[in-house]
């Protein structure tokens, strides 16, 4: 997508001037457009661990690239295998429940089977992590090809802007490209559909009011910010049209993980008779997964996000004190949308029913119709 | 309640010492706590505009203790007439849309067929003010001991310590003491029935994570802060009791106007079949409306309540900056909950029916039933 009017991905080789990876350092953001050459495979794990870049896709290709900065630096060892191992376990301790983050270290891993010279398997790392990074684009894509037919059906029957509401960030900063989410959005606009997202602060780390807003405004998408206490109220009054939202994790009966707050909207979609739509590859099913509220565990997170809150002032950031001081905090990332809220999951493959039959319609080779 | 383990209002005259009329400067809190004295017609217009003091109750309080400070100014002036009634007009402009500070105003200007002296009309306006504030003290303290009864039972049948949801200050910060919504944890609490409340911080101006978790704190009720987005989570996992909230407004037929985002905790609670009640006195009952969706208009305060938010760094309070320089954003203050949502109301004279019959039962007076 667009950043300062130019096309921009959040990982790349910049291979005109430095040939390192490049992220964004998506910590500086919405404030400051930061690039971090990533130059080692300490670079690419401290860059993961310390949320530089976030996104269980963007996540997983970071890990990929850095199993191949990892490889350039002892292409030559004799014990280079042992030394890739130990490169993968260096990132598979920097997130340690990213699945899609082990997924990559592994589809790495696969050049230990290559009777090739280290140099050779360098390079086969490289263009791996490349073609991984282009996969996770193409695939994010099509998510946004099917949901852009049906915002094209909805623009035909309302002629007027679509209100779209999304929560936290699933947008191209998560991922490679386009985003899981937002992909449909930013083909829509693109084709001309006039488009107005609400986009949820998304306490407490505000990748919503951060992130998503800022990517929208980078390319050039008009939307408004909200906490995440309005959408009920807009939803009451007819000022949206549909909410789109990603997942973190999704059960092969489509009840929907995702960030924590996403439920509400859902009992308030429904409530209104909005369409509640969640965008995600394939790649998120857990097919093992029958019950998504007793079986997905929620990670509980540090209390002192909630206490403390980041952003700008004079110029720096700076981490304000909300609380009392002696007031505890929780701080649950995630909740769990049962699928009797959802009114679909647009995937790679098209719009199914969040059921275990819609969902095998697409997926029969992970979860075949009985 | 309790502030340092002493007994505290929210508004008092010092007789003991300067004879001033004190309020606590709320802007301070929870990071300090500072009394305020004032002395004068403009102190306590200052105190309300400013929003040193908020919550319908305080300020109407605040409204008739400042017509006794402007009256002691001028109580032997020829034109005391026309003196008061300007006072009366400097205070009703502080905060345009506060129903409560019209009332208390034209509750001290009944003063003027009194045909008494400067010096006597200045001793009732003080008498009734405190009047005022003892009532407003005594009918939070009605509200606490009926929803106290049904705390009783509940606490009797689950015989562990019982989890509120709470959302916002509907606390004694908000009134002259005990609050609304908080009324009925003071009074369990200081009986022994253990609690425990989840306190929304309540975006986007955190009534809950600065005021409401102070307050709780200081009379030392156990208590979490948790982000708006969390409430749906604790119901789905069996971890809220009970949620009670204020009301700013409510129909005659008990559609209940309260901060933006109590809908969505309704909807939750519905959703999951917890009990949601709403304390409130019968004055918050706006007997002419009928459907609060429709006939409540809803103030929409400036955006940058939403894009800065306030905490405080190294001993300072400062405001940070959450969003892109150039990403609008929207700050609706209420939002409507349907009757239907709600389970009950808490009021001065008992707990009814969220429903036209149910609140006429005991308001015939205001509601007779057809």
């Amino acid at each position: 997508m667009e950043v300062n009017g130019k096309p921009q991905r959040s990982i790349w080789v910049d291979e005109e001037t430095s040939g390192h990876v490049q992220v964004i350092d998506q910590r500086h953001l919405p404030h400051e457009f930061v690039v971090e050459n990533l130059k080692t495979l300490q670079d690419a794990a401290k860059a993961i661990r310390e949320m530089h870049v976030r996104g269980a896709p963007l996540i997983g290709v970071t890990a990929a690239f850095g199993m191949y900065l990892a490889s350039a630096s002892f292409e030559k060892k004799d014990d280079y295998d042992a030394r890739l191992l130990a490169a993968a376990q260096v990132l598979r301790e920097t997130r340690p429940t990213a699945v899609n983050l082990f997924w990559a270290i592994e589809q790495q891993l696969k050049v230990l089977s290559h009777s090739t010279s280290g140099p050779e398997r360098t390079a086969w790392l490289r263009e791996n992590a490349i073609r991984l990074a282009d996969e996770d684009a193409a695939t994010c894509r099509r998510i946004g090809e099917h949901g852009l037919e049906m915002l094209e059906k909805l623009y035909a029957e309302k002629q007027e802007p679509l209100n779209i509401l999304t929560h936290c960030n699933a947008g191209w900063l998560a991922t490679v490209d386009y985003g899981t989410a937002t992909a449909p959005m930013y083909l829509a606009h693109d084709k001309g559909i006039p488009l107005h997202i609400w986009v949820d602060e998304t306490r407490p780390r505000n990748q919503g009011a951060r992130l998503t807003a800022w990517e929208l405004g980078q390319h050039g998408i008009p939307h408004t910010v909200i906490p995440d206490n309005t959408g009920g109220h807009l939803m009451q009054h007819g000022m949206v049209d549909l909410c789109i939202v990603g997942s973190d994790r999704t059960t092969r009966t489509g009840d929907v993980a995702n960030k924590i707050g996403t439920y509400l909207k859902a009992l308030a979609a429904h409530d209104n008779d909005v369409p509640f739509y969640v965008a995600l590859p394939g790649s998120t099913f857990d097919w093992s997964l029958y019950d998504g509220l007793k079986e997905i565990p929620i990670e509980t997170r540090s209390p002192d996000e909630v206490r403390l809150i980041q952003g700008k002032y004079r110029g720096e950031l700076r981490s304000v004190l909300l609380t009392p001081e002696n007031s505890p905090a929780i701080n649950y990332g995630f909740d769990v949308t049962p699928s009797r809220l959802v009114t679909g999951l647009i995937t790679e493959r098209g719009i199914c029913d969040a059921s275990e039959r819609g969902i095998a319609g697409l997926y029969p080779e992970f979860a075949p119709i009985a």
